[in-house]
């Protein structure tokens, strides 16, 4: 037997009894005649003390341990006549009466504390050690517990997990599919699932009713700071339902969980927010309203003032910073730094300070009267000691911009603290977006999609207005997941595929399996997915998904700790089929 | 809102009420001037009543309604004058009020039935309507059910579920991997993993202590009967523990899902039986020990009768069958084709009948007086009217051929009862397999598989008798699970890796993470794995994994329903740098 305790498990309670703790060594030091040893595993830490009067050659062997040297240790748990409060094993240590080593360590790379002195990328190539870090590894437990918790709620539910197919067929639509050849089909490939959302559709129109899967999911993409090749969602979907169905029912999965892992309660329902004011009030779809600070549009009312600027550009639009007025000209500058950076590309910042006297200074003084000037506070609410901020321009770019500069006000106001959660669901979103190069609409969603019912006869007349059935629920700025009522009515969906640009033919080659299924009797449905990987993240308050996957991949896609991709065998090779032509770029 | 309650739902409580379901059409027939349909969903079946005198434009409605079009129907529950005790609904009826067509369905290509007249090819293209009969539905249920009891049991012994990568690196050792080219590294291939095996050592490396995963795996072998490309295991692994802590652990797991599952308790310990006496007495490393039936090992007793057969041979063994001494020369001679056919292989069948008046009736009466018929029956413990087959020949061909005669007299006498569960540990496997084709050792389970302690000097002089601490988990002669306690010091890796004829330099190349690992500090550690189809197949008394998979593959590595593998475009192979070549065969 190698231990009979955890290391994190001695109390008061147990002094005098005799122990076997086993562990790694976190780190020691010497005192006097003695020898104190911390000992760690995944529950906790123990003192260890190695007596060198009384045992002399137990005190020698410990005072040979290195850092990470695996050990057991048998000995009687003593009061500490220095208590140390910071730990819960703080009250005791334990008198070693005898010492093994289980396994030698070389000197890690960094050093394993909470405050490592390793770089991103040292940490990355040894994860393993990165993983004992406590609280790299209590981001995993949560992880856990997340999933724990999620499964429990939706099995209550009477939701069914389902494991969909990792090895499927490849859909051109969509971003890039990671690609399997077969060998037993010779020139054939399989691809990775990117979503199951087909086959969650087909066991919707096998009545199943209610499934859910965390499911593991791949994109070929470019990878961005906070995209992972391979990711995990929550996926959902549900039978004989309506969005309010839907809403409800996830909306207590994400309260379930705040209640459990945080002891979170909300009061009654998480707002709601039209896609359409989430643009006119945030410029976002997924608005942070940690803080208020909306958008206000000032375009009509700061027209005709000879200001140029204003009156040449469609959109004005602005915020109001509480108790910003103070701000240095230093401090302005900087914000339009900000706003200018070629990712946000606004080509100025226009400020009105509301004075404490009740007058108002502005850099556009020339063109406005401080009864003007008066009247455009007056629109914001805003008060002496407030800083209104103002850009100009095309609608949708000022928006994204404003959006910006309001999360990174709401920064230096300290509004958005990660101890603070503010959930939201955005509904309507559109059914299509415009592409003006390709000149075509695509879906925003996806091609099933239901169109909110009212909104049918806009279809022939003005598909960019039609709302769909499709919601997202956001938390303090992040998209967790999101959904949608899907088409069940196969005249509607051919309407779709015609509106999508799809010949008949182009959508029975890659959507004919699910079609062909939706003619065998497909109930109304619909669900939605949320991303695992940042609910852990939102959870953990990390900024980056990364720190909640054990084994993440570098922005390369690279597992720099088994250097995965590889080359592989020309038998290998030979055996699929495939030759490798790698092509000048 | 498409329902008040679901179609299983309504009781003789629920008369006089108002209700609204929604379901499947899934049968109807006319009794005078009264339609009766059955609607149908998940939840149970509920009897519609449409009556053509009160509502005739409804009744001809109802009566146009085909096979598995979704409705909706609202109406008032009534107490049935004919109750039918068969379905839990069969108290009520609803008298409709309200119909409305949700969705029309094409008559399916096989009956929605328990008992289907679909053949399998049909029922997997269509597998979304397969998915709708009951039986089928509730393997998936059920195994819905297995994964989440098993994790309830893990979470609360303290085993933390993380989710190892599906994108790894190619390990040419062991079966064969599916790769997947990486378009961001080109050349480089993933793979997925055949099972997260060495994840979890690491994982372990990392002090997390207690590990499971419910992981999908995948392996690119020529399919036989029961092997799906694609399939899950339930991965555990556990630090500072002996083999004992991983058998009573895991034991627990199983006991907990046959309790939760079928209400069934296992009295005290699963027995436990040596891979050698596995082999002995039954010929297989995972017998089916429902029933007794043990090989006698006769050799000796045989030998030197003048029968050249058995003096020629190395081992000859038989086994005795209660009550089959009645067996007629046509079901004798059954048996000799049985154990003659080429998949078994044996030469003949000896039979010794012990007759009601006390002698013995044999193929072999030439040889053997009846004195030496008797003795032999006293070996068997053989009664009268029992029957005794005997097989000659190589030891390991034979006891196999055997073992295979043994389930066949089981399956015969009704000793194969699925309703019966039959546990059993199979420990002490060898450590190696000697390969004459290659004449060098291979690891049974797999190369950091630890040995016996005891057994260590054995490395050295007779690496053929030394036992692996590995184990497997049988049920019925099912091989469920199996694991070991694994090498965590570094010596005596590196001694395994040359007895199993890795150079250095080869054993760096393909395990090198894991060496490099284990020198910072390896906890003791072992675990085992389960295979979850096969454990859901077990509890649903099916013969094929096959049947407890949503969407499975087919003996190609097919999906016929979405029609995968396929081609793909030749876009996709550019930006993967590949060229398909296929070689004549």
């Amino acid at each position: 037997m190698y231990r009979t305790h955890t290391c994190g498990e001695l109390r008061i309670t147990h002094a005098g009894q005799t122990v076997t703790l086993s562990g790694w060594v976190q780190r020691s030091r010497k005192m006097g005649g003695m020898t104190f040893i911390d000992i760690r595993d995944r529950y906790g830490v123990a003192q260890l003390v190695f007596n060198n009067e009384t045992n002399t050659e137990l005190c020698d062997q410990a005072n040979k341990l290195g850092r990470e040297f695996v050990i057991q240790v048998t000995g009687t748990v003593a009061e500490r006549s220095n208590k140390n409060s910071n730990i819960p094993t703080g009250e005791v240590e334990l008198l070693v009466e005898n010492l093994q080593i289980l396994n030698e360590a070389k000197t890690p790379p960094f050093t394993i504390e909470d405050n490592t002195d390793g770089g991103d990328d040292i940490r990355m190539k040894y994860r393993y050690l990165d993983l004992r870090r406590n609280n790299v590894r209590s981001n995993l437990i949560l992880r856990h517990q997340i999933t724990f918790e999620t499964r429990r709620y939706l099995d209550q539910l009477g939701f069914i997990e389902v494991e969909t197919p990792i090895l499927i067929g490849s859909t051109p639509e969509g971003a890039r599919d990671f690609v399997v050849p077969s060998r037993m089909n010779a020139g054939e490939f399989y691809a990775l699932p990117q979503s199951p959302q087909l086959f969650k559709q087909l066991l919707m129109v096998s009545g199943f009713d209610r499934y859910f899967q965390i499911a593991k999911c791949f994109r070929d993409e470019d990878l961005r700071a906070d995209r992972q090749p391979e990711f995990t969602q929550i996926d959902c979907e549900m039978s004989f339902i309506e969005q309010e169905d839907v809403l409800n029912t996830f909306e207590g999965m994400i309260k379930h969980l705040f209640k459990f892992i945080k002891n979170i309660d909300f009061n009654g329902l998480f707002p709601r927010m039209t896609w359409q004011d989430a643009m006119k009030y945030y410029g976002s779809d997924k608005p942070d309203i940690r803080f208020d600070m909306r958008f206000v549009e000032l375009k009509k009312a700061v027209s005709n003032h000879n200001f140029v600027v204003f009156d040449s550009v469609p959109y004005v639009g602005g915020i109001c910073a509480t108790g910003c007025a103070s701000y240095t000209r230093k401090q302005i500058d900087e914000l339009t730094d900000f706003v200018k950076r070629p990712q946000i590309g606004a080509k100025g910042l226009v400020y009105i300070r509301c004075e404490a006297d009740g007058t108002f200074k502005s850099s556009i003084d020339k063109y406005y009267t401080n009864e003007d000037l008066k009247q455009i506070a007056g629109m914001f609410d805003a008060q002496a000691g407030d800083l209104i901020l103002i850009l100009a321009g095309n609608k949708v770019k000022t928006q994204k911009a404003l959006c910006e500069l309001r999360l990174e006000m709401g920064a230096r106001l300290g509004l958005r603290n990660k101890d603070v959660y503010a959930p939201l669901w955005v509904i309507d979103f559109p059914l299509f977006e415009w592409d003006e190069e390709t000149q075509r609409y695509y879906a925003t969603h996806h091609p099933f999609t239901s169109p909110n019912l009212d909104d049918l006869p806009l279809l022939d007349t003005d598909p960019g207005q039609v709302r769909a059935t499709a919601y997202d629920m956001v938390i303090n700025g992040v998209e967790l997941g999101g959904g949608s009522i899907r088409i069940h009515d196969s005249a509607l969906q051919n309407r779709m595929f015609e509106l999508l640009g799809f010949t008949p033919e182009k959508a029975q080659a890659q959507f004919g399996f699910l079609m062909n299924a939706f003619q065998y009797g497909a109930p109304p449905h619909g669900g939605l997915a949320f991303g695992l990987d940042r609910l852990v993240s939102l959870f953990a308050g990390l900024d980056s998904i990364r720190d909640c996957i054990a084994f993440p991949k570098n922005n390369s896609g690279r597992d720099v700790m088994i250097d995965a991709p590889s080359k592989i065998d020309q038998s290998q090779l030979d055996e699929l089929n495939l030759t490798i032509d790698i092509k000048e770029k």
